[in-house]
C-alpha cells in the first residue's frame, strides 16, 4: 500500500470538490468548527474600510506620498518560481525587489494582458507588509504601509476568538494578470480577501501534494545588471537549497497525476477566501488586483499537524536537477 | 520509513503526556477548539441533577421500582473481552445480558474486591439506554431508565453548540470494581461524566495503536447453561469475526511496547472526561460507580477521520488464533 495514495484517495472520496459558500463572515464558534473541518470557504459580506470604492489608484497614491515600498521586480511575472539559470540549470528564484513610491507601482501595472517584454511588477512583499507578528508582541512595528493601517483591521475577530490568538501577518498585495504565485502551501490559516480586480486560486488539499513532484532546487535571485539595467537570474553563492514543486503550472493538461483533484475558486473584489493551513495554491489574478491578507499560525497541538509533517516526510524530494526518470521514481515510491 | 512508528512518535514529541484540566465547563467556543486539539482533558464543575447526594441506592431504586434493565453477567467481570474459550481458542466474548430490577442490581454490586468465584454484574447496555439516536430524531424511543431521565439531560450544550449536533446517545453506567471495559477505541467524541465512585482510565492517542496487537478473532458470548444455571462460553454459529486488541491489561509491565505512551486519568465523583474520538481507552473502577456519558459522533469533514481510517486500514490485522509469530510480523511491517 502507498500510503500518500491510499490518504488522498480517502480525503477526496469522503470530501469531494465541495466549497462552501457563505454569505455573511462566520461566529467564531462557526469558524472554529470551519478551522477543524479545515476545507476551503469562500466568504461573502466580510467587510473593512479599504474597499474598492475607496482605494482607488489616486486615494492610494495621495496616501502613500513619497513613501516608498518594496516592490518585487521579474522579466516574467515570476517570483520564488522555479526557474532555468543562464546555465540551463533550474533555480529556486526570487525576485529583484527596487523600492519605489505608490505612483510608480501604479505606473507599472496595467489591466491588459501581458506586454511581452516589459518587465513584471508585484508588491508581494508578504512579511508582514502591514502589521507583523512583532507588531502583534507590542514592540515597535513599523510598516511602509502605516498611513493604510486606518483601512485595515490589525485582526479578524471572529478568526482571532475561534483559533484563541492574533495573526502572524497581516499583507497587502498590489499586482497585475502578468504576475503569477507558483504552487506552494504555508503552514497558516489565511483569510485572504480581495479589495479590487479577481484572484483566481487553484487549489489541493494536503493530501494531494504528492502529485506536485517537489524537488530540492538551488537557490537564486534576479538581479539588476548596473551595466545594460536589465534583470539577469544570479545564482545564490550561500543560501541553502530549497525544496518547491516542479509543476509550473498546476492549470496546464495533463500537469498533474490522476490522483489530484484541483479545486478552482475565483476570489472577486468584496470577496474573502478561507484557504485552510497546508492546502496548496497557485494564484493568478485578472487586471489590477489588491489582495489583503492574515496568517495565523496554525495549531500544532492534535492531529492535523501531525498528518501535514507526515505527508511532508513520508515522501522523497530528489534533486531537481538530477537526470533521473523523475516519473518511475515517484509510482516506485 | 515505518508510517505508523513515524506518526506515533511525531505525535508524541509534539504533544507529550499532557492533560488539560479546567475548573470549570467550557464555553461552546472553548469546546470547539479543544475537540479541533482532540486530547483529553478533565472537566470539573460540570453540574446535572444526578449527583452522587441525589443518586443513592434507595433513589435509584425507588425510583425504578419493578422496571427491569439488562445487566451484562460474567463469570470474571470482562464482557466484550477476549477470553479463551472450552477448546483453547480465544474469543471476542459478549457477556450474557440478563433482565433484573435495579434492587437486583444493587444487592449484587460491592464496594470490596473480587470475591472470588461470584459473578459479576455491570449495567453497561451502552445503546443509547437513557437516550437513542431515535429520541434525538424525534422517534418514539423508550427508554429503560425512562425514570431517571429528569435527572440526566439529554444533551450538552457546549458540545451540542461546539460540534453542531445532538448526541448520537447518551449512556448509564453501573458497576463495581470487579468489572473492566478493555482496551478499544469508538469513533465517537465522549462527554463520560462520574456520578458516584471513580473510574480509571488507562488512554493511548490513536497514533499509538498499531502497540496494541490487534487481531481478529471469533465471536463467542457467555449463556446461562439451563442444567448447571453455570455461565459458559458458547462460540456463535453466525456472527462475523471481530478485530480487537490482544493485550488484555494494558497496565501490567511490559505489556505495550515502547512507542506506547499510556496516559491515567482518575475521574472522580462530580468530575468529567472528554475522551476525543478515536483515543483508545481502558477503564477499571474503584467501589460501586455510576457514570453516565455522552457520545456525539465524530466529524468526518476534514483530516482528523482520515488520520483515523489510514491509521486503522494501513496495519495488518492477522488471526488472533493463528500460530504465527505475531511479534516478527509487527516489527516487519
Ligand atoms: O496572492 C498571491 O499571489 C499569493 C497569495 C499567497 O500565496 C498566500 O496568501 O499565501
Ligand atoms: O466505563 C466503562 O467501563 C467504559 C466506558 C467506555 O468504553 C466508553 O464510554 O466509551
Amino acid at each position: 500500500m502507498n500510503p500518500l495514495k491510499w490518504l488522498s484517495d480517502e480525503y477526496f472520496d469522503l470530501n469531494g470538490l465541495y466549497v462552501d459558500v457563505l454569505e455573511e463572515p462566520p461566529t467564531a464558534l462557526e469558524f472554529s468548527r470551519l478551522a477543524h473541518i479545515s476545507r476551503p470557504v469562500l466568504i461573502k459580506g466580510f467587510e473593512i474600510p479599504a474597499n474598492s470604492k475607496l482605494w482607488t489608484d489616486e486615494y492610494l497614491i495621495q496616501r502613500m506620498g513619497s513613501r516608498s515600498v518594496s516592490v518585487a521586480v521579474t522579466p516574467n511575472g515570476r517570483a520564488d518560481a522555479i526557474i532555468a539559470g543562464p546555465d540551463n540549470k533550474f533555480y529556486f528564484t526570487e525576485p529583484c525587489v527596487e523600492e519605489m513610491t505608490m505612483a510608480n507601482l501604479f505606473a507599472n501595472l496595467s489591466e491588459d494582458d501581458r506586454s511581452q517584454g516589459s518587465e513584471t511588477y508585484y508588491l508581494q512583499s508578504q512579511n508582514g507588509n502591514l502589521y507583523s507578528s512583532q507588531f502583534f508582541e507590542g514592540r515597535e512595528a513599523p510598516s511602509e504601509f502605516e498611513s493604510l493601517r486606518g483601512d485595515v483591521p490589525s485582526e479578524i475577530s471572529w478568526c482571532s476568538q475561534a483559533l484563541d490568538r492574533t495573526p502572524d501577518a497581516v499583507n497587502i498585495w498590489i499586482g497585475d494578470g502578468n504576475s503569477v504565485s507558483s504552487i506552494h502551501s504555508d503552514p497558516y490559516e489565511n483569510i485572504y480577501t480581495v479589495v479590487r480586480g479577481e484572484k483566481l486560486f487553484t487549489l489541493l488539499p494536503p493530501t494531494e501534494g504528492w502529485c506536485l513532484n517537489e524537488r530540492v532546487y538551488p537557490h537564486a535571485s534576479y538581479v539588476r545588471d548596473p551595466d545594460s539595467s536589465q534583470l539577469r537570474l544570479q545564482p545564490s553563492a550561500e543560501a541553502p537549497r530549497v525544496r518547491w514543486s516542479s509543476i509550473t503550472d498546476p492549470n496546464l493538461p495533463g500537469a498533474l497525476c490522476d490522483s489530484a483533484h484541483p479545486i478552482h475558486v475565483v476570489v472577486k473584489s468584496g470577496e474573502t477566501l478561507y484557504l485552510p493551513a497546508g492546502w496548496w495554491h497557485h494564484v493568478r489574478q485578472s487586471g489590477i488586483t489588491i489582495a489583503l491578507n492574515w496568517w495565523y499560525d496554525i495549531e500544532m497541538r492534535g492531529p492535523s499537524w501531525v498528518l501535514l509533517e507526515f505527508l511532508r516526510n513520508i515522501k522523497d524530494v530528489p534533486d531537481g536537477n538530477e537526470k533521473t526518470k523523475h516519473n518511475e521514481e515517484e509510482t516506485a515510491q
